[in-house]
């Protein structure tokens, strides 16, 4: 008997029809002989509802309260979907954060799970019980609601079936897995089978927002074997497990390519090469809340340097007249800015013990005549930053250099 | 300083613009000094739209999952109504009612109230914060969700009032206080400016649905002085209190006319008239959760009786079969029932002190030429079945005839 914990998304419970389905999928596996917790969101759209009200109330609620408003949304589809069960005869029970023993800290609107208290869960898992329990929310010290923050009831699960021990967390999305690329700008783009959570960071923090970033890096911080699967279709989806040495030959050179068009980049020239200097740019612009991406500073000249970074394109016009007044104070010779950029990268534990990968990268580029703006790598990744307008090019080179497509698996 | 419990219903805070005309009248009884602790409602709408969702997977849903579902809609009210009052600088904090301490029974959808903690309610007040508690819902010992059945926000707004020992619960609703009968068949009626518990009983349980009967019995057993204010307009409303003698002078003969239509009548005749004949008629009707409202029993000959008794109209389908079969059973002459009627009736505690008002209610019904088909007395109440066609004449009638109206009273 496997313990599977199981979160079901918005689309995935928008509606009492699809309510139905997922009691349906459930009940389906304790017949296969598992005890099963689930995780539910809100059911789509509702979320977006219950902040209009408040927007309609309040141009900046209280956190708090927002908090008590939007936690509500989840715990209606818990109680529908254990109604859902009722009616195919599957005993089961709704759960808050709160009754489900899930404590937070105290941010409300982005609260961080402290401890889970799995008593009362394990008690109705051991009468053969299904547990409903609403994600996205817990309880802090005080007794009051929290919230995760959006996409959070991925984390729920994920902390939950590690307070469980579970054997697997299973995400069921609107997709059948996770993808070498995205299946939009690649049509033969390849589900991957297995994927590991570094990979899986590098690619959710690059935009294939499959999965919250947090709940990957729960999961691997506490080997929750994670996978992601269709709650409308059949099929294995993929699996996402710590970097398994045995695996080591198996695994593709490169797991997938990723890809960011939300990249804004700002240069700042001719500023003086001294110590320091790279934080007297970046630390005014991080103190404005602005998330600074790559980095890259040239010597230009005598004691004289080039500095190059990208933002989030919604920060652009802020960051632009921050830098504006830097450039001044610095007696910078020049600046310059532009949003028509896009990152684009590829992803791959393979990449720690194959050399030559980036020249490999670099040449496919070039051969399609994209030139490279700015270039950043880490163990398991290399990004670049190109003209937006050969985004598509790229990823479909990289995909097909790569060997990443359907048609190229052995 | 007074300390104030305020009640606002669905109508009250059905939209966020009335939300935020709440905000402003309990901030305005905050500058005025008072405490105030405010037990809100659901949207108007919203448990309907929740009870729709559950419709829609389960004809049958588990009552526990069913208070988990609809005790939702009090939460988003809470958060909503701090929000808005957060806009007007006054702190407050959201609870939902097992945050503020309300234990129940376990009685899903039909709980009992059983014990309130205060303690934070009250360590709020204390630091200045008006507190929004959602009505209608607790806690039981098992930590599930448990709803007190529709309406009961006016009892969790009671019973909260007596715990904190409060100088008054102000029940605000869409009507400016209680009325001597209903204003769309007696336009001239008059507001009462104050009524005692037990003729509020009475005038609720006939059909003048300002109230919820349960709060009223609690606000009578625990002494609370209720009054029942508009939301929507400025006034006293009418304050419902016990009955102190020291106002026996000032009282009225007659308080208010009642009248209720949902009625139906079965008469079943030529029963033997032996002892347990009531039972063996009333028992399997009760047994079948019927509840039997006016009961006459005539002799009607030698050891013979006849036997006639009113249900609510949604049960006289239900009823009348019932008896077919006892009256066969039991080897009645024949029965018979009718749904075309009415009860009417005078509420008043001046009826204690004074003889002859049942004659003179007889006599005003008989000048119009109204037949009586059933007469029950209580100490303070006299009701009369009536062709429903004459009910709207009779009222008028008796309002008069008691002198009820605005343009009556000296």
């Amino acid at each position: 008997m496997s313990l599977l914990v199981q979160k079901y998304g918005g689309t995935s419970v928008g509606s009492p029809e699809r309510i139905i389905a997922v009691a349906q999928r459930v009940k389906k596996s304790v017949d296969d002989g598992n005890q099963v917790v689930v995780v539910v969101s809100a059911m789509s759209g509702e979320t977006n509802r219950l902040i209009g009200l408040a927007g309609e109330i309040s141009k900046q609620p209280k956190p708090r309260e927002m908090d008590v408003l939007v936690s509500t949304g989840e715990q209606v589809t818990t109680a529908l979907l254990c109604m859902a069960l009722g009616e195919l005869g599957q005993e089961a029970r709704s759960y808050t954060g709160a009754q489900a023993g899930i404590r937070t800290d105290n941010s409300y609107s982005k609260a961080r799970i402290t401890d889970i208290n799995t008593e009362k869960v394990m008690a109705d898992l051991n009468k053969g019980r299904v547990v409903v329990i609403a994600g996205f929310q817990g309880i802090n010290d005080e007794g009051d609601v929290t919230t995760l923050g959006r996409g959070g009831s991925d984390t729920s699960a994920v902390a939950m079936a590690a307070a469980l021990k579970a054997d697997e967390c299973q995400i069921y999305t609107d997709v059948d897995g996770v993808y070498t690329t995205d299946p939009r700008v690649v049509p033969n783009a390849r589900r991957m089978s297995r994927v590991t959570f570094e990979e899986m960071l590098e690619m959710a923090s690059l935009g294939s927002k499959v999965l919250q970033i947090r709940a990957v890096e729960f999961a691997g911080k506490y080997n929750v074997t994670l996978r992601v699967l269709s709650s409308f279709t059949e099929g294995e989806g993929t699996l996402i497990t710590t970097d398994n040495e045995d695996n080591a030959l198996e695994q593709a050179l490169i797991s997938g390519i990723a890809f960011n068009r939300d990249e804004a980049q700002i240069t700042i020239r001719g500023v003086p090469d001294t110590p320091g200097i790279a934080h007297a740019i970046v630390g005014p612009v991080a103190n404005a809340n602005v998330e600074v991406d790559m980095i890259v500073q040239n010597v230009s000249g005598d004691n004289i340097t080039d500095f190059t970074f990208t933002v989030n394109r919604i920060d652009y016009d802020k960051t632009y007249s921050i830098v504006q007044q830097l450039a001044t104070d610095l007696g910078a010779a020049d600046m310059s800015g532009r949003t028509d950029i896009a990152k684009v990268s590829i992803v791959g534990v393979g990449m720690r013990s194959h050399a030559g990968i980036a020249s490999t990268m670099f040449e496919a580029l070039a051969k399609e005549a994209i030139n490279i703006l700015m270039i950043s790598t880490s163990e398991i990744k290399i990004s670049v930053l190109i003209d937006e307008k050969y985004l598509e090019l790229a990823v479909r080179t990289l995909h097909e250099t790569f060997e990443l497509s359907e048609t190229q698996q052995s």
